[in-house]
């Protein structure tokens, strides 16, 4: 995260739109200061810093690409990452994390209960930015999105620990809890800035292909990553149950004899998932794995390519190539 | 619950919005008719009859203060009784509850994780509901109700047994996590039949009084109701650290010798409890409190009463009695 950070600054793919970017960032904290102590304490120790901001940066490129509008694109881009944001506390509740990227989640620190009711703040908080919009239509896909991400994150528990499940299915799952809010991103941002139908869709199609590669990249690191950049332990998806790409084609490469199987068939086992993991890292899985997620890649950029040639589309490009970089 | 039903049927406060009411319940079944069985098996499970939909029913009826529209009432009050769901399924979570009105919680059937996501994702429907309206005000409203609730839900954890609360903090509550509910209903249903201001902030009000009388008429019901009725053990909200009027009352009449100050102080205490319920049931505060309720719904009904005499004006004044009305 630190590394991804830092890289993704030093790239400067967010220049374009980077000084209201800043300002989202502030936007971010003024929200955090409310009265009730209650609120205003978990509210700031998520909202304060942190955090790439690469979904609200989304946006903001998205809404340039006809006349951008600040005053609209303010509150958006605020409400994009609120709802990341909003999902997390509520994922992280679910699935019982104590800590996310090295920090504590807020169900840790304040309990279950207090983050399933600062979710829902949040959420609403979000709901309430977009509507100051006032775009209808951007306002219902909001709606759509977070019913979309609700329903595949469901989907995930249901599929928990069951070894039938193939890539097209691994797609439909991400594209639900990852993909839709990207491609909201984009999509938002390019309305908001007026911009005719085949741009619309052209980013959107961008920001869910970006999504998947950038899901798929982050799934990869699950298994090659360390554990103190991941801030969690290695192969923690698997160790829960959830399927991703690597261990898809573990399970297609080797069907019968598989640590997965009785990892799942056991619910669990350290020694299963030592081995699992150690075969996905020192196979071509990794580079199967992470070539999928370059095709992605370049399916978003391939989507773009056909818009004016300005800073802003060789941003959404850049952010293409680092979204999927090796963090390891 | 089930006397109360059958009372508001009897009643036939409904009357001048019965038929659209059943179309409401229609709308709601049709919602949990959808592929994933993760997702529709819990959402068939609450959805599908039961409630007394009280909060649609207000959305129809100040929908008939101007043009009464029913393609936009219908999402609208679709959405007000789903906000209305998706709040219980997250405050059973959060309050552990296994039963309500003699149900089990989707929590209780499917785990608190399934229960989160069930209710984001009732939280997002009924926002998209909202935003089929394409009123952008409506919208809005809608979504700082949420942030209102979420907000009222967590002060209560937040002052669970804590002693030094007074009526006046008590209706700030209830306001938040109740009230503020009830007025978007009549609200929204007012602004989409397009009605004056002056109408709007009329219904508004009574939403928002008849809404802290429904509220103080169920906190007393928690200490007088019969276990079998209430669906839950009397005196549950006390025993969760949670002061309603009640016993409020009973502090300020006996401020030191009081069984909720040691009841409180060890956190429980079976026998703490069963006094407390014993006194207030036994003294005049049964009667205050009912008197306290009162005076909200005379409240609702005076800012009604300079709307023209219709059917539904009488349906609203009817419903103000009928929403405090003892049920046990």
């Amino acid at each position: 995260m630190k590394g991804k950070e830092t890289t993704l600054q030093a790239t400067s793919v967010y220049a374009p739109v980077q000084d209201d970017l800043y300002k989202v960032e502030e936007n971010l904290s003024r929200l955090a200061k409310i009265e009730p102590p209650w609120l205003s304490a978990p509210l700031q120790y998520i909202l304060d810093g942190g955090g790439k901001r690469l979904r609200p940066a989304l946006t903001l490129l998205a809404g340039r690409s006809c006349t951008y509008d600040f005053a609209l694109l303010l509150p958006m881009s605020t409400a994009v990452e609120l709802l990341h944001i909003a999902s997390l506390v509520h994922d992280d509740t679910v699935d019982g994390s104590m800590v996310r990227r090295g920090k504590s989640t807020v169900s840790a620190l304040w309990g279950k209960n207090t983050a399933v009711l600062v979710g829902d703040y949040l959420f609403a908080n979000a709901a309430e930015l977009v509507s100051r919009t006032g775009n209808v239509e951007v306002m219902r896909l909001f709606a759509r999105t977070l019913m979309i991400m609700a329903n595949s994150q469901l989907g995930e528990s249901g599929m928990a620990f069951n070894l039938a499940q193939t890539r097209e299915q691994y797609y439909q799952r991400i594209g639900g809890k990852t993909a839709s809010l990207f491609s909201m991103a984009t999509e938002t941002g390019a309305r908001l800035s007026g911009a005719p139908e085949e741009t619309i869709a052209a980013l959107r199609d961008y920001g869910h292909n970006l999504g998947l590669a950038f899901q798929i990249a982050d799934d990869l690191l699950d298994f090659t990553g360390e554990e103190i950049e991941l801030g969690k332990p290695v192969g923690s998806d698997l160790a829960q149950g959830i399927l991703t790409l690597p261990a898809i084609i573990l399970l297609e490469r080797n069907p019968d004899d598989n640590p997965i199987r009785s990892l799942f068939q056991n619910r669990g086992g350290d020694e299963d998932l030592r081995l699992a993991t150690e075969m996905i890292c020192n196979s071509s899985i990794v580079e199967e794995s992470y070539s999928v997620a370059s095709d992605f890649a370049a399916q978003a950029c391939s989507r773009v390519r056909h818009l004016p040639d300005t800073p802003t589309r060789q941003a959404l490009m850049d952010l293409a190539e680092y979204s999927i970089q090796r963090r390891t």
